[in-house]
């Protein structure tokens, strides 16, 4: 009898608590959906700042611009943690052309980041295409020496997750240049990673492994790319040019800034809800990373609006360098581990501001199940998908010190139109959408305070 | 033993059937996401076409369009079935503004669909501004008297699902000119439904009570009524003008347009999934509904692509006149029940072509269970919410037949953006998203085909 009044006890405290619970998150979304300033905030970082590569002018004024914005909103402390970042710049607009015979047709290119300049004078070479490394290495260096190497998989429309698409094509940008500098070639055009057919080079991060010739790469808009294919197969001895004029400077000092709740009972548990500062030089960085950041923001804004004491401390982070390096999810982490910081928990929104659909979990088993019993409290908000999944890049660092993760999943369809391109940019962003988001990640980290992990 | 071996029989067939729908599911989606000409078809019906108002050149323009579309397609029998639609027009751009003392600031507006003109030099009148119903009874004949009402209470912004929001609003919108009628009021201006702050102006139907005087009114776009409402603030007997040419003609002559493809085994059952032809004249009804419309066509030369010949017959019924009289839903069911004809269930896209959540049902609670086992099949693509819910106005009128009503959901938050306004436009719609849909409503057409209901 006793045990059987024991589990009617356990069961009635579950009960009211997820009855608390449900009740503090639907005021959450009341409020972020009736009040957020979320979206005025990213108009400010994507119009105002703008564009904010690693090293640039833009990057600094969005550190001091989200430093000033987390004061005003009365944090309790707001602080800077010092990285230094690679420093890219991309110089003057490239040009790229088809040659065929003696039609020249123009088509849109951009450099990817880390990318070495061609000559003043650009390349021009006849094209190889492939589809994959694979298909590259059967060819061998005889036919790829002198080359340009025409890297044209496309990202599989078929894959309902378009991040799923974008993982089986990125090998291309990130190593493309690798591969085709191994065997000759002067330079290395990637088709951009995206499933739309237009007019929208997607630049992005690559890498040159050590030892290997340093070959300028740019990527291609898929209509482009499209062009340059179906050109190769009525004339395979057409030639490309591209001119480009990047170039990597000096490692430059930046920061992630840090907004800070303390806790209440349990301080030196921590909390981190973040995203990226920094964004790609040729648009507005909305959709990546502005929207996981001004979302970031709101969740502190939103639980201290509604006068929730935290009993864990909570900390928005704006992380810097997650494009091409990142320095500053690197540095976090480091920072962390070296004043024996525990964080419990980091909540990444670097997906895009759209329509919110789940979490994905790296932790255990064990973890992943102290979460599950949430989700009655979280579906009714369109947060169906929920399990083991990916973080995010910045807060991936954490890992090693034992803080469970949760990536911030949007619907996805929509990403890949703007990744990486000029029309990232703020009218790409729907309010309701930016707004729901934050919402979501409120509620998460709401929950993940009040029960701990 | 024999039951035991009987039970195992059933469930492995069961088992096999499931295996074989998941393999044809599949299949649908990569023929979809792949081969789909549906975004090319929209963009003729949007761009080519455009606005298609029940009585317009252009919905008989689009009448034909589909009728031989679906003939190129070639569907068994594609066939019009007329019905005779109201006829309103918009005539010139309408023009209004507040006459705030000296001040006068244009205000965007757009008729409403039913409503009388104004007088040729407009209407000008003070303004009483309410939120309800209820709040302009209470003021009474005495203070509205000669007034013009402006309904000014906006959609809940809350409400996850904004249909919901819409729903709650749309009664100032239906029936605020009779209730502001009634009180001797002048004209009647609505607050547009949406919960964006912008500046295009919703339209819609509304109609008149029998004998109430007939008043205009017109909508007034989000930023215009913020404005108007804290300009009465300050100014409680500012001036509003407006002026609008709109009439009603006789009935015009139009037809619903049905592609068919016959049953192999039980061709007297039929399944229909359909969209409307007719949109709103200020905008190129890309969202509404030419989406829904070209998704039931690629739903039928899906399957044809594919080589599935159904078991019953199905049809592709493009609605007439849904948006103001709803004539082509209620002529289809009168056709369906004067021919005998058995409509198992009937599947409408009219919320948008966004990315899929799920499917509405309207059916017994029986029919419904007979559904449920399908849901592992869908939620893999994202359709988790599949339950009791809307069906769709096209095809309600078939519920009186014992027809079993699918309506499609898509994701809801941006579709009040664009609902019934100038920028319902084709380049709101992402081609992935609108074939994500036409997969959707393929799958569950397979499913319906294969099972029956």
């Amino acid at each position: 009898m006793k045990k059987l009044l024991l589990a009617f006890c356990l069961f009635a405290t579950g009960a009211r608590a997820q009855s608390t619970d449900s009740v503090t998150i639907r005021k959450i979304y009341n409020e972020i959906l009736t009040n957020s300033p979320s979206y005025e905030w990213l108009r400010q970082l994507t119009q105002q700042i703008g564009p904010r590569l690693s090293g640039s002018a833009g990057a600094q004024k969005a550190v001091e611009w989200s430093k000033q914005l987390m004061e005003k909103e009365g944090f309790d402390r707001v602080f800077l943690q010092e990285v230094m970042v690679p420093h890219w710049v991309r110089g003057a607009k490239e040009v790229a052309y088809i040659q065929n015979g003696k039609q020249k047709i123009t088509v849109p290119i951009a450099a990817l980041g880390g990318s070495v300049a061609t000559s003043p004078k650009g390349v021009e070479a006849q094209v190889i295409e492939v589809k994959s490394f694979q298909e590259l290495r059967d060819l061998g260096a005889e036919k790829v020496k002198g080359k340009i190497v025409f890297f044209n998989r496309p990202m599989d429309p078929t894959k309902l997750n378009t991040f799923e698409a974008y993982g089986g094509a990125v090998e291309q940008r990130a190593n493309g240049a690798t591969e085709a500098g191994k065997l000759g070639a002067v330079g290395a055009i990637v088709r951009s990673m995206t499933t739309a057919l237009d007019d929208n080079p997607h630049t992005g991060s690559m890498r040159y492994a050590t030892g290997v010739p340093l070959i300028p790469t740019a990527s291609i808009s898929t209509n482009g790319a499209e062009l340059l294919s179906k050109s190769l197969k009525t004339n395979a001895n057409l030639t490309f040019y591209f001119k480009q004029s990047c170039e990597s400077l000096p490692d430059a000092k930046s920061y992630n800034v840090v907004g800070e709740i303390k806790g209440s009972e349990k301080p030196d548990e921590i909390i981190v809800v973040g995203g990226h500062l920094d964004s790609w030089d040729i648009g507005q960085g909305a959709h990546d990373d502005g929207s996981g950041c001004v979302q970031s923001i709101d969740v502190l804004r939103t639980l201290k609006a509604l006068g929730i004491k935290p009993k864990r401390t909570l900390r928005a982070v704006m992380f810097m360098n997650e494009e091409n390096g990142l320095r500053g999810g690197v540095g976090y982490a480091d920072y962390a581990k070296k004043n024996n910081e525990k964080h419990i928990a980091a909540v990444e929104s670097d997906n895009g501001g759209f329509t919110p659909r789940g979490f994905g979990i790296v932790g255990t088993a064990e973890q992943r199940a102290k979460v599950m019993p949430w989700k009655p409290l979280l579906t009714p908000y369109g947060l169906s998908e929920i399990g083991a999944g990916s973080g995010g890049a910045d807060i991936g660092p954490l890992a090693q010190l034992g803080t469970v993760l949760f990536g911030f999943k949007p619907d996805s369809q929509r990403y890949f139109d703007f990744h990486h391109t000029g029309i990232d940019r703020f009218e790409g962003v729907n309010k309701r959408e930016l707004e729901l988001g934050a919402a979501s990640m409120a509620a998460l980290v709401y929950l993940l305070d009040q029960h701990g992990l």
